[in-house]
């Protein structure tokens, strides 16, 4: 039995065949192809955060596989009266079939996993969200930038960032990172991601200058300056992203025709410019979407590891 | 593509022609004859409001179509962080099939469906509640009451009277409203009633007595005097509502054998007596069953026309 | 039509006949064969009370029936607007096919089901819980302990201890209930103990000493000290509970071999130690499972009544 709850835990291979099966399940969605590959089987869904598109596209997704999703906050489970993690994990491995979570620490999802039956998914932790990852190279991967691909991220190093570095380190691209300072990816992901990108080949480097990051490339990418959780250091994150904004002048150092990837919810004027975003909406939608035919790969897949 | 927004949008053929179908619907679902209508689809419903009648009708009508709902409360999705609404419209015309939306302002509902691929369906807004008036006007032709049909609305000018001004302005019937001072339904409503009763004929007036106009009534009815939203003006507006209650002596001047209707929730003793409520609660319950089966109709209608 | 509100309302032939319904059902789903016994059937389920089990295992358990459920928390229901029960349950039966309701007092759960024109089941108040006795029977009768039963019941005299007196008293087997002063049973329902024990031939007793109890017992259970709704007399309680907490030392007083029953959730170092849990821990699972074999034979029996 295989979890889901960081690509440092898949092979290149591996991530191929989730992301081939994901654009086979799409194709098949697009011509109104619902085949049943989890057919009677339960998702549940722990939102420990909440969340527009982890929740719609995992809850359709099961749906259109053949089983259905079952919506647990935190207000409507015991885990908000603080019964022990491997309690939960153990009365839902009895009941359902996947268990998706969405969380704050990842060490949270690694305990439910660890006394858990059946295989489970993360939707998000604060280290990584190895779901838009997949969405993301997906989208990347369906407009043919895989070949000769340079990935831009600038901004926060959070959790998207270091989902970058893994997915980047295992695959063999190069991804160029740059944050303001103190806003470094965390340096043990980072070491992790060098240690894979000896292997694969990827070329990993962290700049001061977003500029810099962006010259040359074919995607650029950012994400919200302030995640959930961190509004009350609002005021000192916006004055110490200052530089950081992907606009149009930013934009106009990247390869002549270079994608813009956004994971949502964008924020105008502060990560993203509006030009840039409606400019690359078409893009930045089809990656919304492909969280839905990404998540279906992951859960089909995982079902056949059983 | 057709949104259900508001009854504005829509001609009297049009509005017989979803009874119609309801009618078909409710028919078929009495028969235990569910058939797959929307075999597959999915509907999301936001609920920036809460309701048990929207959440339930909405929800076990999907599923008897041979889909699935999706509830969303705002507290669960994005848009309670402040996600732009054309965002959150985009994202989720990639994903289902359907939105349905209840929500505070009716530009609400406009701007989302202008940027929505999908249709959206009005299940409240401050301004109208088309869905509602659908199932009374079907609760009222079930029982033949729309021959020389003539409705009393009393109590507040709210979304439920408007709502009562479209429908009566389109398919022609006699309309009468009172309100206390100060509550009358929105001049711009008001005006476009008039407007459409020219064409069909309907005859739409406003008086300041609650007895003048349930005088020879057919149908009578009334709502909530404090909607959601507006508990801070309760004891104002309980005072200023005073003598609108539909009592027995109220309903004394209405035709013998008239019906009584009311949306719910009903508050005993303000805008409704227990005495009338329970002596119409076969009508009134019927008016609540007759939600499920309307919005199954709006449903396969508005996707016949894409 | 039959409700089920508490084994109370059930004959001992009844209560075998659902246990035997269960075994039939969780049969059926070992072997990957669910039986749509109530195909296209909605349970909706309110709960003014949160929980795991309740909320997972029966709309897991729909599902595998058939059906969907629909989850009504009181935030999402008129409910928690103040409309009478009584309109929400005439309103409910002309939509859904059966109701679960989790609630505090068990006067709600009654009045629902005196306007209700459809089954309600209770998920537990604060006088009963008979769907988990059931599972707690089911669990004892998997492993043969229901030859020679005598459980312990060791704690806190609330709804489970009624329930486990109404279950003894109405099958027939020996009960012991050891509770610290002042946290008897609610004498009503044990006086309906004795009364029914008279017929089935039970013996039931109350107990000082929790060793007294448990002396060759062959189930031992217990239930958290501080149940939700508690929390403030949380300090009191665990200071008057000292001296009930099943440990290692308490369990050797049973029979050998015997089993521990918890219905989650537990909470170590309180009503039970850790040790005792975890060596247990097969049969608390097994038990929680139980919930969701034991309610799905509950709503299609009840079904059938119609």
């Amino acid at each position: 039995m295989r979890h889901f709850l960081t690509l440092k835990d898949f092979s290149k291979e591996e991530i191929l065949e989730i992301i081939s099966l994901a654009q086979k399940i799409k194709q098949e969605a697009k011509a109104k192809e619902f085949k049943p590959y989890l057919n009677g089987k339960v998702l549940g869904m722990i939102f420990e955060k909440s969340s527009t598109r982890t929740r719609v596209s995992f809850e359709v997704g099961i749906h259109q596989l053949g089983g259905t999703g079952l919506f647990l906050s935190t207000d409507d489970i015991q885990l908000g009266r603080g019964e022990p993690l491997k309690d939960t994990a153990r009365v839902l491995s009895r009941m359902v079939d996947l268990v998706m979570i969405r969380t704050f620490g990842q060490e949270r999802l690694e305990e439910f996993a660890r006394y858990s039956t059946i295989p489970i998914i993360s939707g998000l932790s604060d280290r990584y969200h190895p779901m838009q990852l997949l969405a993301d190279y997906m989208t990347i991967y369906e407009r043919g930038y895989d070949k000769n691909l340079v990935v831009a991220y600038v901004g926060d190093g959070n959790n998207i960032s270091h989902s970058w570095l893994m997915l980047a380190s295992k695959l063999g691209f190069e991804l160029r990172i740059s944050t303001p300072k103190g806003y470094e990816p965390d340096s043990e992901v980072l070491n992790d991601a060098f240690e894979f990108a000896k292997i694969s080949g990827a070329k990993i480097s962290i700049l001061d200058n977003p500029k810099d990051a962006i010259k040359g490339a074919t995607v650029v990418t950012t994400d919200t300056w302030v995640s959930m959780g961190q509004e009350s250091e609002k005021a000192k994150r916006l004055e110490e992203f200052k530089g950081f904004e992907v606009d149009k002048e930013m934009m106009s150092y990247a390869q002549k025709g270079a994608m813009f990837l956004h994971c949502l919810p964008a924020y105008r004027g502060f990560e993203v410019s509006d030009e840039v975003f409606e400019e690359h909406s078409e893009e930045i939608f089809d990656e919304a979407e492909n969280r839905l035919h990404a998540q279906k790969a992951v859960m089909v897949w995982l079902d056949r590891q059983r």
